[in-house]
């Protein structure tokens, strides 16, 4: 019997651009569903913008109703001011599918390029390539697509092993 | 005629404690009208204690119909991932009033402290005995729910004259 397809819904946060990228996997094979980038205008005032973020990303999860969430743990760089900017727009990506009732799985940046890429310190190129390998049929134009997409797969090879029994019974 | 009643509502994000406090500023009159703490369960997954952030605080709001929100520009301290934490918080204080149309003032923490005890650099004691004094009749227990009605102090007076206009028509 063919197992049970699963959905996963990727996350890359970002206050001016938040990637996001749709996969579906049934037993080991993975297939590409829709991606895309949401940038809210960045003259608005900030609780505005943020409002976008979580609107648009509600909307799309209701549009696509993934199983689980996975969301990138966003590199602290050593500027604070960014940290905090681009930590209230990692809030939008928790809250939105927590509001909804998806489990939201987190992966630190190395990861994701680890279990993409197959290195720790892929660039952005190298990243993209194997995000086009993995779903020939995957439509992106922006890195922060790509890096969705490659979170949702990261996601869906490291998912624990319970979840999995259960998804496939 | 007497002017029209504005209600403020602050908030002192943290991950770990959300203050909030409720005045009303009636001309150049401030009444204390409520005020409390949200603190999530720690041992919960942190978009499970966002969602718990968010959804407490838009059920205050709409409790409490303010006019106005005020939220403090978080101190941005030297450890990035707290950065980051208190970044996801705040993100839950912008967006619950954004999201019900309720315009948010921001206010760095010196310049709270400066408009309510005169200095920038108060400690938490000196800022509670001064709301204590500027709100009489305010019911508090903990540094946090003072903190939020101090920033809600602090919009009252730093308000942009047009709102002030608009308010009192």
């Amino acid at each position: 019997m063919e197992p049970q397809a699963i959905r996963i819904f990727g996350i890359d946060p970002g206050l001016r651009h938040m990637g996001w990228g749709v996969v579906e996997l049934a037993g080991t094979r993975l297939s590409y569903v829709a991606s895309g980038v949401i940038s809210p205008p960045a003259e608005d005032a900030l609780p505005v913008r943020l409002a976008a973020l979580y609107d648009g990303l509600e909307a799309l999860l209701r549009e696509h109703t993934p199983d689980e969430a996975a969301v990138e743990e966003t590199f602290v760089n050593k500027d604070p001011a960014s940290t905090l900017k681009l930590g209230q727009a990692r809030g939008m990506a928790l809250l939105a599918p927590a509001r909804l009732g998806i489990s939201v799985g987190e992966y630190a940046a190395n990861q994701v390029k680890k279990t993409v890429v197959g290195v720790g310190h892929a660039d952005k190129k190298q990243v993209q390539a194997m995000v086009k390998v993995l779903l020939p049929r995957a439509d992106f134009s922006s890195a922060d697509e790509a890096d969705a997409l490659a979170i949702a797969i990261c996601h869906a090879h490291q998912r624990p092993a319970r979840q999995l029994k259960v998804a496939t019974q």
